[in-house]
C-alpha cells in the first residue's frame, strides 16, 4: 500500500514536493494545503485535493507524513510542532543557529503524540550534514570545509532587491577554485567564508537610476557582501528573465584528515552536489525522508528525529536484502 | 570509560586498526589476537597485549568489540559467526557476492548471543555503499556509477605474480577520465567495468625471461586483464620499491538523476576518495563502526548489521545535541 503525503504550502519547494512523489511509485500525493484560497492553486497532480490549511485536522487519519514546505524564518517555528501534534512530519528547517530549538519544539509534541518527526531534511542541512558527520566520524584527525555553489542565493538575490532603484536581481555564490585546490591537496588551509566563496551579481535598475551607487551599496552591504569578493553586472529585465529564471545550486563537502601511527598518510573524502534545480533536489531528499518517517512510526519510533538518526535503509524503497545483494 | 577493543589478524589492516584506535581517544586496545607465535608479533601499542588467538575466550568479559582483520576468502567466513557467539564485532568482508550468505551466517549467531555484529564496513563495502544507497534513495530515477582508482589492486598484482619468470609486480586500476567526464556530463551513459578503467601494471621480471611473453600473458588473461586497456611496464627490483611501496586507492560514486514533473532537471550526486593508505582508511571506517556496534548494543540492539543499518550518529563520540549544534 502506497504512502499518503499530505504537502503544507504550496511554493517552489511544494511543487517540487509534488514531482518527487510522482516520481516514487510507493508514494501517493492526497492533498496540497494552503493558507491562500483553494480555488486559486492549481497544482499538477490529478488525483490529489487542494485544500484551506484550516481543514487539516480533518485528514488525520487519511496522512501518513505531512511534508512541510513553508519558509524557516515565520512558518516552520510554528507549524511543524503543531503538525507533530497529529502527523508524521518532514521539514527541511534551514536556519542552522536556530535548529536545536526548534528539535526541542518539534519533539516535545511528537513524543506525546508518538509521531515521527524529521526535521532539517533537505541538502543542506541535510545530506551535506550527513557526509559532514561520517567523514569526521572515519578521519577525526582531519578539517572539513563546506563550499556552497555555483548557485543562487534567494537570501542575497532579495538583499539586492531591497537597494533603491533595482527592478529585480539575482545573486551567484560560486566556490573559489584556488580555495577548492588547495583543500583538495590535502593543505589544510585556514580559510573564512569569503575566502572560499565569491559572489557574482546580475541586477536589473529602473530607468536612470545611479548605478555606481547602486553597486557601491551592493559591495558595502555587511555580511553579505562585504567580506566577498563581489562582481555586479547590470543587465536589462529581458536578459535576466531569459539568462537567470532558472534556481541552479551545488556544493562541496570536504573533508582533509591523516591516518597513521604518527599521522604520516594523507586522506581526500569528497560529497559533491551539481543541481539544475535547487528546490526539487530538496525536494526529492525531503520525501526519501518521509519515506523513512512512515517506516519508524510504523516500527514504533516516535519522537524528533534529523537524518543524523536515520539509518539509510529506510531512505530505499527496497526490502533489506535486495539493498544488500544489490548496493552494498 | 573507553571502548574496548581487540583486533583479531595483524596484517596491514591490523595494524591500520591500531593506528586509528590510538587517534580515537574514547577508544582503548587491549589485545591483538593472532595465529602465530606471539613472541614474534611485535606490535605499536605499548599498553596492549599480543596473545594466541586460542586465548579469545579469557577475554570475554574484556573486550567490547572485536575486530576482525583475516582476509574474506578464508578466514571471515569461519572466524565472524565464531566470534559472535561471544563479542560484538566488525569486520570488512568484501567478497561481494557472498554478502548474504555471510549476513546469514553471522546473524544467527549474534541473534542467539544477543551481540552487535557489523560486517562488511570498509570502504566498498562501506561508506561507497552507503553512498549509492543515499543517492539512489533520493533521485531514483537515474543511475549510478562506481569508479575504483587510481590504486593498487592487491588481486591483479598477485594474479601477475603468479606468471612463470614475474619476481614481483604492482598493478594499478585506473579510472578512464572520458568515462569518468562522460557520466559527470549526465549523459548516463552505459560503461562496462572495462570501459570505465585501464590498467597499469609495474612487473619485475626474472634475469632472462621472455619479456614478450609475459606481457602477453598478462594482457590475455581473463577476468583480470583482457577485458581492460592494459598498459605493462618492466622495471627493476629497485625501482618498484622505491616507487610503488605505497598503497594508495580511492575511487568514485556518481549518481546521475532527473527529476520534474516530466524529469526536465539533471542532478549530479559524487562521492570521492582519494587515500594515501587504502587499508589504513578501511581501518578508520570500521573502527567508526565499531563505536556503533558498542553504543547499539548498549541500547539493546542484537545481531547482523549492515553499513545500511546504522544511524550516521552512532558513528561520533560526541552527544547528540553537540552534533546538531555543530555539523546539522
Amino acid at each position: 500500500m502506497s504512502i499518503k503525503i499530505g504537502i503544507y504550502g504550496y511554493g517552489n519547494l511544494g511543487k517540487g514536493v509534488e514531482c518527487a512523489i510522482k516520481n516514487s511509485p510507493d508514494m501517493e500525493l492526497v492533498a496540497v494545503f494552503t493558507r491562500r484560497d483553494p480555488e486559486t492553486v492549481k497544482i499538477n497532480t490529478k488525483t490529489a485535493l487542494v485544500c484551506s490549511d484550516d481543514k487539516i485536522p480533518e485528514y488525520k487519519d487519511k496522512i501518513d507524513v505531512m511534508i512541510l514546505c513553508g519558509g524557516s524564518a515565520k512558518d516552520l517555528p510554528l507549524q511543524s510542532p503543531e503538525i507533530a501534534k497529529s502527523f508524521c512530519l518532514v521539514d527541511s528547517f534551514d536556519t542552522h543557529t536556530n535548529i536545536p530549538v526548534h528539535f526541542a519544539n518539534v519533539d516535545a509534541e511528537a513524543q506525546k503524540s508518538g509521531k515521527v518527526a524529521i526535521i532539517s531534511a533537505g541538502w543542506d542541512p541535510g545530506m551535506f550534514s550527513v557526509n559532514r558527520l561520517y567523514a569526521e566520524a572515519v578521519l577525526p584527525c582531519g578539517a572539513d570545509y563546506t563550499f556552497w555553489g555555483k548557485g543562487v542565493s534567494q537570501g542575497h538575490s532579495d538583499a539586492i532587491r531591497r537597494i533603491d532603484g533595482v527592478v529585480d536581481a539575482r545573486q551567484y555564490t560560486i566556490p573559489i577554485d584556488e580555495a577548492l585546490n588547495a583543500v583538495r591537496s590535502g593543505a589544510c588551509p585556514s580559510l573564512s567564508t569569503g575566502e572560499k566563496h565569491r559572489r557574482e551579481c546580475f541586477v536589473v535598475a529602473e530607468d536612470g537610476a545611479d548605478k555606481q551607487r547602486i553597486e557601491k551599496e551592493i559591495k558595502e552591504m555587511p555580511n553579505y557582501f562585504a567580506d566577498y569578493e563581489t562582481t555586479v553586472h547590470f543587465i536589462s529585465l529581458e536578459e535576466l528573465k531569459r539568462d537567470h529564471s532558472k534556481i541552479p545550486h551545488g556544493g562541496f563537502v570536504i573533508r582533509s584528515g591523516k591516518t597513521g601511527f604518527d599521522l604520516e598518510n594523507s586522506h581526500i573524502i569528497e560529497y559533491s552536489l551539481k543541481l539544475d534545480s535547487n528546490p526539487e533536489f530538496t525536494a526529492s531528499v525531503i520525501v526519501s525522508f518521509a519515506r523513512a518517517a512512515h517506516r519508524m512510526y510504523n516500527e514504533g519510533f516516535k519522537g524528533c528525529k534529523t537524518v543524523f538518526d536515520i539509518p539509510p535503509a529506510y531512505l530505499s524503497p527496497e526490502s533489506h536484502s535486495d539493498i544488500i545483494k544489490r548496493l552494498l
